[in-house]
């Protein structure tokens, strides 16, 4: 199996700085391209110890990416240090990169600095994959068996956060072209409401008769829920794929609307996908979740289409004035409870004349009582006919809750919308 | 100086599962410290890796810190691999975490079970640190020279980010009291408004002409602008301090109000300062940020004292009918304008009679036009007496230009009510 190491590159990695988001979608694209990740390291900006970190991991990888330490700036050294690394005798520029350079910089209305220049400018030992959202060039350098003991490509990406993640199929594509990869053949399952170690003994007789070249794996995430990831490696045949399609079906079948989707999807897409398709309109009432179910539903592109917007009513008099709620309402059953979720999303989606609204209320912490411990949420769901809560409880700290808090609601509203279609 | 490496432990972070937010947080608890972090690295869950890897970390440092592979689960084998790298001959019955565990799965209503008790058998080589947020303890390996070559410290933390993050202070505050740690004064000054090459530009001849003693560092963040930490290592005396107080003097009389803190602020929790300790209320509308500024707002522990709650108005009938925006407002100056973020704002604070208001308009993207090309945002502020706007253009993807506008906008709030009280 082709084996890869990922490196970040720069101090600010190293000292903590910025939480480094490259090297987990590097290794998610090269683990999911069929490529084993064998390691991963942090350095900082010190030319000898980039040459010597590289060629201890070139050695012992058929696959190396680096991120970062390509800035314009002096404390970025990465590119000399491959220079001397793979024995470049010159700079070249690269054609391609410069017209890039130029026509980014003038769609921001800057004009194009020395500096700037420099950048198109690449050891004469490597190939260069134009970058299309930045100006560093990501640099390919072919090794021979000679130098480290085997065939080895050494890929250098920049270090900035969108550049990696949009260059990425690039390089991935790179590496395809190039490598005899298994081929390899993946399909999700997107399931809430189950922790990780509750979803393991609920499946797990279904997965010890798991054919042995099916893969399984629990992919957890506060926001999402759990995505199992179900893989087969090796000559991928047709065949293969009706297997995998079988056990998708038999996992169907134990845990029902649990699964919420079957791409690789947020619950907050999950959610868009099925308003766009029935042109169904959305809105929010949000207490103790103070905004994140509209902002998890807007960070979709298109959400326009279908979500009209959300009341934030963390202070009651908005619960009132703006929502509706009936301060009798709150008096006799408090804040946190079943009567004032329902009536906050009886009371927005009437606001908004919206055909479905969510609401939550409850208690993100840090702070609770008797009755609503902290991590206590009651989520309400309205149609134009009906309307439903329910109450979770979860045991984090305030961001983790209002997160948890903000997906359950979301799955919440799914099941709720499929109930009333199917019905 | 005192030399650390920071050693993630899992499959999951490998393969990139998981985003690794620990390992910059003990990095930079370390480096404030005044502990050098000189590599980072991950690697999966496998014995022979984890103790060949360790034991060259060990070699190379003064002080080794892992996280992660401590859960219940058979796959998690640091444990055992720390017990053989140490010689350990048996696991003791660590007391203190024994009575956590219980109290722990008690207060959420659960028994404990076997593979719970285990958690708190650790290898006799080792002391521990109670975990008060999980049930995994810390285990501290106090290691010889004449295993290592010198006198090195192995800590292993769990890998849920949350204990991590809550029990770093009791790690970092036992590494002082077995090493000696040059004394470090640090103070932090919150920028925002200007990118960090500008600002280094703004900041040139004052940054050369620091005293050779003291050390500048710029950490940007999309939420937060720039974070300047000015740190004087060594023998730090009184008088030490008072040449930093003096440096951001000098500060101070450079950038004016793009300094909104002096402490190791947030803007949210800036915003929150001003607004508790002035008794001032706060509310918002917000378009294209969907919720952001609500949700950045409410991360906050005690938002509800200060904020009473925000329209997210995504679709034009609810600009109109909640916020009371004119159509005609609309209709001659289009949705992202000056004029319909002034309404917004004025409208938000009306119905929700606060002190203050914020409002946000304009494109995150994909997607723009000639006049607001994506990554244009209008924001708005209005108080009792007055309203006041600004327009802001940033490059970004979607996600990250919803977070830079919602960070201007809170920015844009800071600056008007400071003006307001100061007028």
């Amino acid at each position: 199996m082709t084996k890869a190491s990922v490196c970040t590159i720069g101090d600010e990695i190293l000292i903590g700085q910025i939480i480094d988001t490259n090297s987990a979608r590097i290794s998610s694209a090269l683990e999911a391209a069929g490529i084993k990740v064998s390691h991963k390291v942090s350095i900082g900006d010190e030319r000898k110890t980039i040459i010597d970190t590289l060629r201890k991991e070139l050695e012992d990888n058929d696959i190396v990416i680096t991120t970062g330490g390509l800035g314009p700036t002096a404390d970025d050294i990465t590119k000399p240090a491959l220079a001397e690394l793979t024995g470049s005798e010159k700079y070249v520029l690269n054609e391609g990169q410069a017209a890039m350079v130029r026509e980014i910089l003038h769609s921001r209305g800057l004009d194009v600095l020395d500096i700037n220049k420099a950048q198109a400018l690449v050891p004469d030992t490597c190939e260069v994959i134009v970058n299309r959202f930045g100006t560093a060039p990501i640099m390919v350098f072919r090794l021979s068996e000679k130098d480290f003991g085997h065939k080895a490509t050494l890929y250098s990406m920049p270090g900035v956060p969108h550049e990696t993640e949009n260059m990425l199929p690039d390089v991935i594509e790179d590496i395809r072209r190039h490598n005899e990869l298994s081929p390899i053949y993946h399909r999700n399952v997107m399931v809430y409401g189950l922790a990780e170690s509750a979803l393991a003994m609920e499946l797990a007789s279904w997965e010890a008769a798991l054919p042995k070249d099916m893969h399984l794996a629990y992919l957890p995430n506060t926001l999402t829920g759990v995505r199992l990831r179900l893989s087969v490696y090796g000559g991928v045949e047709a065949s293969d794929k009706e297997r995998v399609e079988a056990e998708i079906g038999r996992l169907k079948a134990i845990l029902g609307d649990k699964i919420y989707s079957l791409d690789d999807d947020t619950l907050q897409h999950a959610v868009g996908k099925l308003f766009r398709e029935r042109g169904l309109s959305l809105c929010a009432a949000e207490s103790c979740t103070g905004g994140e179910i509209a902002h998890l539903l807007t960070t979709v592109p298109g959400a326009s289409e279908y979500f009209l917007g959300s009341v934030t009513s963390y202070a009651i008099p908005v619960k009132e004035k703006v929502l509706g709620v009936p301060s009798e309402t709150i008096q006799m059953n408090g804040v946190v409870s079943s009567e004032v979720a329902s009536a906050m999303a009886q009371g927005v989606r009437k606001l908004m004349d919206a055909d479905y609204a969510v609401s939550t209320t409850g208690l993100a912490g840090p702070g609770g009582d008797e009755r609503n411990p902290e991590g206590t949420v009651w989520v309400g769901v309205a149609s134009r006919k009906a309307v439903k809560t329910a109450i979770f409880r979860y045991h984090n700290d305030r961001i983790r809750n209002i997160e948890r808090f903000a997906a359950s609601a979301l799955y919440f509203l799914l099941t709720f919308v499929n109930s009333e279609i199917n019905n």
